[in-house]
């Protein structure tokens, strides 16, 4: 897992302060994690034909450094907790000079398709033994 | 139909020329066109539970004068064209002192829930004949 | 400081959960920031004419209950904490029937143009005043 | 120039109707017209260095099919027209199966940091003559 996910900071994700808009950097955080989900075996496209959604049950965000257009920016995903219902990752963004730019963690619920909560370990052991073990290396 | 949206352009929808990114325009249209239906009798939530589902299928826009935060934008919204199957509306955005900012076109057709057109005439003429009327009279 | 701004969620805010996308109540959480430091007469293009900026430094964010589109979300604002250099504002945001939604907080320094920290209790003291005030009646 | 900038649809960029919102379109163009602009020598940061913005002036799009979550856009930009003062691109997206989704035009005037109009001939004689021969040879 410690391949690295990279956002080019967009005109589009600027505003007047003539730097990135902090609201984007929850976006690459999804951008991230819809990576770091595909390439443990669990890509979105499969959770939901599965049946599986995954809300963001809460956001922790910490800038560090201002970015700008064109910038890249480089995401190291990683699990920092996972008991079987709650799903923490958290997010290390840093720029072309390796200088963090950001900090933030993720915490997600697994619902089904009527809006209750998946218990992973009895209905998906495959996902559940993934995630846990990736927890338990923090990775 | 002679009321006007408004819309106040927000921080995060500026970027680092210091005004609002052209992008948003678009999606401003799509606010003073929601309106615009829950106006004449027929919301998007109506609409979708019908089964009725509007996709755009071009747009146009012209830039006249830049936008800046804090700005309010008067949206007006009327009818261009409507013959049965594609609805053209048009919108025009102007400033505080009454300036055009911005000209745009949007043309939509009505699709059901299995992706198929609508004869809008036929399934529902109610939803037709008050298109055709406004369409008529240019509003 | 108890009015309530409000945000209707717009189509474009959804996403195929078909619920609010997670990272527009950051942009609300500003929407509603703009609005507070109007009210206490000290907002935003004020505040850019003299050469202050108030980038965010850190945010939290609860996902309470999900939202959908033409939801009306009602947002209180206040501050948290002012001790004069770092700014805390809290969010509450809720529905129609007077359910909490979503909690937030975010941080804000307060720099010149040049990018320096402003010490608001010297160079600014109307400022700093109000917000110490607003801080210890936790509006 | 026959190289082909990509995007890959973001999980945000989607919306209730399970499918690309249509504004993202627009942002996708200006991705594709700054990696445009970087190939044939005269990226944004380097106008931008030397004083040339190039605001959008007007925008057409025809939306053919829709684009869903994770699908990878391939978008080809070429120069439709420049005759000395406005810069009209065009831009062809396709999906992995090689159908047209989106075919759209943007058009741009060149202005200097106080608002003017640029005559690229007399002040840009290099960067005009590429934006020429491009459009002569339709690339």
């Amino acid at each position: 897992m410690s391949e690295v996910y990279r956002h080019t900071v967009q005109y589009y994700e600027t505003d007047k302060m003539g730097i990135t808009h902090h609201s984007n950097y929850i976006r690459w955080m999804e951008e991230a994690r819809v990576d770091f989900l595909a390439r443990i075996g669990w890509d979105y496209a499969k959770l939901e034909a599965l049946g599986i959604f995954s809300p963001v049950v809460s956001i922790e965000c910490k800038y560090k450094l201002s970015t700008r257009f064109s910038d890249v920016v480089s995401i190291t995903t990683a699990i920092e907790e996972f008991k079987g219902v709650k799903l923490k990752i958290r997010y290390i963004m840093t720029d072309e000079e390796g200088k963090t730019v950001f900090e933030g963690k993720s915490e997600h619920c697994f619902l089904n398709d009527k809006g209750f909560v998946i218990r992973l370990n009895k209905e998906y052991p495959d996902f559940y033994r993934t995630l846990a073990e990736l927890a338990e290396n923090g990775r």
